[in-house]
């Protein structure tokens, strides 16, 4: 019951890795986006405060999905390896239309659910078409491999990102936040560059992608997504780099999209808004 | 006697914009390049401290580059446009083997020496083989058209960039300086996608791109040289956007070169440093 990230079937559900920030009053375009996708006032949202070591966090986030239109929210209060486990929380996650991870630490969410029957579920509920929204610490820990920390900067350097495992919703993407607001260019191009058979995708606050079973995602919110394809790159020094080293990459492919902007993960080609 | 620019012949003189803060004592990569090039002790090397307020900043750099080993330096102290047509300046300037343009503001550069003599000489020299170099607000100058300002960040921003004409020793590459250091990747961005025929380059500091009458340019010092390239851009957003929109760019390609790349402005192919 662990399926296969990247299941190409049209049952699974959307994966929507969010920048951070996102707007939690008034129109908040994000949220209520991703409460209309799990069913508006039918539905059922999960919430995983537990990147937040707020104790507030898994409350607040139900009263802003109330806000925005959901039909339930509740959190699931999982602190620790014990709480993951726990049947209570797998019953009420096997119950929910869609689940939404919170920000705050990733190390918490990947050293807490890493491995736990929470963390299988989610695989599986959302292979099995439930929808999953993570924000910030929250959008970092869906993919297969996680960008755990790193160092601010525009160009790339060696031992410039750290990366631990994610969740493993998607196996070609690599996902950052707060992207362009804490200039995080260069600890993407390093991570890509470490093993560039991954798309670097960059989140702004306030912004998601909205990746459907079809592997086309779609930008809402108010900032942008940055896209980073080394499928052509021709050359790197990256292996040979010492921490002080300007490194070089070759041939890379860059695409800035804004809302409406969708990108095909399969084919990796960006698509304007449609008219 | 304006040659255009970007003149294909053989016998041109090297363009060399260099990132600014490059090294001035020691091994100085970049400034003792710029010497070797034009002829090392042997050669004579006129400098134009024009973009800086600073009264000893001409005298500096030949004091500088004597250490670095060229024959003969003197600084032409021009500050106003009427120095910039005084006969002498100009009889110095036609005895250069060399000439390099120092930091400071590149507005003050293209105010006082734009139209005159001394900017016609500066293309009419490079054009017949003598060799130009410029740091900083002096990288700036060197294309038809110049980064005047800007604001900081990584993303493209509509209004996010000045531009003013330049001494028009290049019409294919936009020069962007102090690049990493500063933030620059957005205003090149926006920059390139206000007329997509121009190749965005960000040189870092100790940085410089030493590009040859063949319009092969090689990365000389310790940091990168960033090119973006829209040659295949298909899509931009930018003739709608407002200050606060988001923009989308799509089909950029992005190479950073450290020392030893070389990048064939002509094919727009980037190449690793030879084994």
């Amino acid at each position: 019951v662990s399926p296969s990230p990247d299941h190409k079937e049209l049952s699974r559900g959307f994966v929507v890795p969010i920048g951070g920030a996102e707007e939690r009053a008034g129109a908040m375009s994000v949220l209520s986006r991703f409460v209309e996708l799990c069913g508006g006032s039918d539905a059922r949202l999960a919430i995983i405060p537990t990147a937040s070591i707020l104790p507030d966090t898994g409350d607040r986030y139900v009263e802003i999905f109330k806000e925005a239109g959901v039909g339930t929210a509740f959190s699931l209060a999982i602190n620790d390896r014990a709480d993951a486990s726990d049947p209570l929380w797998l019953e009420m996650l096997d119950e929910a239309d869609g689940i939404f991870i919170t920000g705050g630490n990733q190390l918490r969410l990947s050293t807490i659910l890493g491995g736990t029957e929470i963390a299988k579920s989610i695989r599986r509920l959302n292979a099995a078409g439930i929808h999953v929204a993570g924000t910030s610490a929250g959008a970092a820990i869906m993919p297969q491999h996680m960008i755990a920390g790193g160092v601010p900067g525009v160009l790339p350097q060696a031992d410039g990102v750290n990366l631990a495992p994610g969740i493993g919703l998607t196996n070609t993407l690599l996902i950052d936040q707060h992207f362009s607001q804490r200039n995080r260019l260069g600890r993407l191009l390093t991570a890509i560059s470490y093993n560039p058979f991954l798309i670097g995708v960059g989140i702004d606050e306030d912004t998601a992608m909205f990746i459907g079973p079809d592997q086309m995602g779609e930008v809402v919110g108010s900032g942008a997504v940055t896209i980073v394809d080394p499928a052509e790159l021709s050359y790197t020094s990256m292996s040979e780099a010492t921490k002080q080293d300007s490194l070089s990459l070759h041939n890379l492919k860059l695409h800035i999209l804004s809302e409406g902007c969708r990108y095909d993960v399969n084919s990796r080609i960006p698509y304007p808004p449609e008219a």
